[in-house]
């Protein structure tokens, strides 16, 4: 019961443990929607893919999104929302892409996640989302309205009579299609009236919602009144106990694990988080600390709380969405930024610390971060195609032949030009051979004078689709200006650049630096947004590595404006939805 | 008393507020020591130049530490901690310019920060910070030993009694002195024993300290772990009423905001924080989250607890600290992230939000964030000294008239080749302008080839502070490499190049790119590290900003490398103390 969990919450012993005593991992517990039949354990939603998106600059594409809902599964998250379908096209293939190969790619436990795309109140939506994740062994809608009385008042112009009445028909809409897992959410929770609350969860408790999210849209609480506010909705809801309650919590005070924690301590048993708490504004919840969290507490604290994470996938994880995202992490960042283990180097440069527990309460190697070897060198000119395969295996890359190929030239590459080629370059490698979007445009030749004279030139030679060449010269402020400008003459896509960051990622004057843009197109490529519905101006981020910056800076730009060629215009979906008045 | 703080704190009306509802800001008690007239008032104990200086690669210099402090001390904070004055002759030097200057500028209300100085339980260093601390108006010793079983037995390899004894004798060394404020902090207390925290906590209290530090210093606690912690102490230490609590929250689960409030609710008059949340591994508790947070909801959830701060200087202090320090913030960070209030771009676009409290709990007015007009631009090419200076003190910056001259001249090579200067075009320009270590080497020209040849040549003319001329070239593997390995040949200081990176923080491909690097010198600069004892090699950062990004690399170069050569070497200090034995 609620004041059970609440009070084992408190039940804190005088001393706490020198380091997390990880309880020993327990079977996840088979998926019924509305039922968990371990009362300890707490299910992980990951919405990196749908609220994660909505950051400015990280749209993602289809592929792009399957990469990463690939690696959601070897996590272990419970439930993917895999994203909004009736926002574009491209969304909708996204989520059904992700609906048939990871929605059913079950594993020797029996475990599948769950694919979730969210829904606007309407049955068009609905009915678009329903038609994007039916494919998956188990499918789920989540649709939201929202309840507080200045979303209401303002953004929807309803009476709160109008409001149950559209929760309660359109989930029960999302029932009759087949849909037995429904998720409803009301939007701005934190923000509304506790008996409204009470009475429109009822009601869609009656239509068949099988989970009640409650959201703090604005992030403006904090953690006892979010755990107070999760209790109340546990205690006063009619029909709770048939359905699981989760928390959504936004960061904006920088409080959003703490009030997800405080969430599961009131009775919440799902967790809606995103990698590195990326999302609108200051994002979400993020997975590392509230899954970390839960680890080094569950058993003392929390009474036994669990989840079915494998935190060692949780390094490759962030970085795989850095990467796809453009979204920095920064260096003192919780759990996954570059310093959060940095006192490792303290131990090597002086063997100081006379017991690691002093100062470490999480060792790297349990969330994936392998400590190196103290010269950091993993591989030389010398080695072969099996060495390079193996390390990229221990760094928890899965690649065909073909994406090894390509890495082994560029390692050759660079073997021959640099003394050591550390883990850090080979990470760099991949994601500039790997994590990339498909080609429309392949840079051939660069050629480029800087300086401060001020006359920068830059001359490119582009190869099109079909295999033409291509070849412009401009000038500019600078080599990159000059560059860029040279390679607009030749591709003739109107873009704004709106951010341009390089960071080499490895040690040495010689590094290879990882050049990050990003663009929007001027010609209009546009997604709705879940929660105002306005059309938002798709971005575009490019990723370029190379020993000279100017070279990765191009490269960087034509793999953005690659992506943003191989994406699809906002178009509406053809399905039967297309045909029906939305509902309200 | 506790008992009605921690129950204030809990007591949540049924829906809370639609937007943050300040309260009218209240006059700050008068300082003293040992305790604080209104029960209410909350103090804000910044530590970014010291814990968050030891945050890998944030050494900063004496001369960007005083300018640090005197932005925190327009921000209002009440205590600054200055340095560790025993690590290095440098720290010695900056905590004592801070005292003379920073620690002696009272406002027209009588308001002037305490400068605090940090040391280690023995006489030499006390005396030491005592040395450095003492020209202030309101000096502060803080002394720390740890106490946790695990610290004591590996650490320190000392028993209870010893640590009680030393750290009782110290403190009361301490005000031997003639400190009248003296702060002691039982490291890693988070994971002490409770009856032993009582003990020691006790006995300095009877040995003259004005201020309990409670560290959770691996970042382990939870919040509702934290806070009891803080409440017990408060019960249950004889003399605890006679003193101020204090709390200092490491962030390595993501909960340090929540764990720092929660010790404010539960009696803690006194918060350690970092702008930025910067630090060793994942940071401290970020001020602008604790100060936001107590801002919005001290007055209805936390019984009126309020601090000092004026949070109109927020952004521009984490800017200030970001340029610095080369400690990233990134774009989803709470309250200062450059998405933070990135919904903005929504209401411009669209005109879609009917109400701007629907998404919005803090304006960005609030803390200093301008938003800018819909094009963005405030100057051209016509635009004066009157109107750029007008400006720049809009966006809080104020620059004597060198200053002020070397950016005009700048601006107006800027707008000849731009149509708009952007507000962010400014910063970056009084970044490079300003942010600047003293000059040794200044970069005059550079030329560079570069491109898919591989081959890349760079020449580069410095001249060295008796104004003569060098001249080198070199080829490299990009043109950075190529260009810094000229550089290399002219100043002949090996060092080795850690992290490389590059912002162009504006919008347009003409954009200026700034550009930070971070240096290790070879040739050993080390300073004292202040928990572990241990020598750590000192790291220094340089920025550089222009349109050409080859040039503004090198500049940042250059510029880490007059950090570094205008780094005193650690020294010991010639104290007094110099001649005193550790007491320990």
């Amino acid at each position: 019961s609620t004041r059970k969990a609440t009070l084992s919450c408190s039940q804190q012993p005088q001393t706490p443990p020198i380091t997390a005593t990880y309880p020993t991992p327990k079977r996840r517990p088979e998926y019924i929607p509305n039922n968990i039949s371990d009362p300890s354990y707490v299910r992980i939603f990951d919405t990196t893919l749908r609220d994660g998106e909505q950051s400015p600059g990280a749209s993602l594409t289809s592929k792009e999104k399957l990469d990463i809902a690939r690696q959601l599964s070897k996590l272990g998250v419970d439930i993917i929302e895999a994203g909004f379908p009736a926002s574009s096209k491209d969304d909708f293939e996204a989520v059904k892409a992700i609906a048939k190969e990871v929605g059913n790619a079950v594993d020797k436990d029996g475990y599948v996640p769950v694919i979730c795309g969210l829904s606007r109140c309407n049955e068009k939506d609905i009915r678009t989302a329903w038609e994007a994740v039916k494919y998956a062994k188990r499918p789920r809608i989540h649709t939201f309205i929202a309840t507080s009385a200045i979303h209401m008042e303002y953004k929807l112009r309803k009476t709160k009579a109008e409001v149950v009445e559209i929760a309660r028909s359109m989930v029960k809409f999302a029932r009759s299609l087949g849909c037995e897992d429904v998720e409803f959410s009301p939007e701005d929770a934190g923000r509304s009236d506790r008996e409204f609350l009470y009475e429109i969860l009822g009601e869609v408790i009656r239509a068949g919602a099988t989970t009640l999210n409650i959201p703090d849209t604005v992030g403006i609480t904090v953690p006892s009144e979010f755990g107070k506010l999760i209790a109340d909705i546990k205690s006063n809801t009619p029909g709770i106990e048939n359905v699981i309650i989760s928390t959504h919590c936004q960061n904006d005070l920088g409080l959003s694990t703490a009030n997800t924690v405080a969430g599961a301590c009131a009775g919440a048993r799902q967790l809606e988080v995103t990698i590195n708490g990326i999302g609108e504004r200051a994002g979400n919840a993020s997975l590392e600390e509230v899954v970390m969290t839960l680890k080094c507490h569950g058993e003392v604290l929390f009474g036994g709380l669990y989840t079915g994470i494998n935190p060692r996938h949780i390094y490759i994880t962030s970085k795989m969405v850095e990467e796809y995202t453009g979204m920095h992490v920064q260096p003192h960042k919780a759990i996954v930024g570059a310093n959060a283990f940095a006192h490792e180097s303290g131990i090597h440069q002086d063997g100081m610390l006379k017991h690691k527990g002093t100062y470490e309460i999480i060792a790297p190697e349990d969330i994936g971060f392998e400590r190196s070897n103290e010269a950091g060198i993993v591989l030389g000119k010398l080695s072969g195609r099996h060495a390079l395969k193996k390390r990229l295996e221990e760094l928890g890359y899965e690649l065909d032949n073909e994406q090894l190929e390509g890495i082994f030239w560029r390692f050759k590459a660079v073997a021959d030009q640099k003394k050591r080629v550390t883990d850090a370059d080979l990470r760099a490698l991949v994601s500039d051979e790997v994590f990339q979007p498909e080609l429309v445009w392949k840079l051939q030749d660069l050629q480029v004078t800087c300086g401060t004279l001020g006359l920068s030139t830059a001359t490119v030679k582009l190869i099109d689709a079909n295999g033409r060449e291509h070849v412009a010269c401009s000038v500019g402020t600078g080599p990159v200006d000059s560059a860029y400008k040279a390679v607009d003459l030749i591709v003739k896509e109107p873009v704004t650049l709106l951010e341009y960051s390089m960071t080499a990622v490895t040690e040495g004057i010689d590094a290879i630096a990882t050049t990050r843009v990003l663009i929007r197109g001027d010609n209009s490529r546009t997604t709705t947004h879940a929660h105002t519905g306005e059309a938002v101006h798709r971005t575009f981020s490019g990723i370029g590595a190379g020993m000279d910056i100017v070279v990765s800076s191009v490269k960087a730009y034509v793999g953005a404006l690659n992506k943003m060629l191989g994406f699809k215009e906002k178009s509406r979906v053809n399905t039967a939805a297309e045909r029906t008045a939305i509902s309200s």
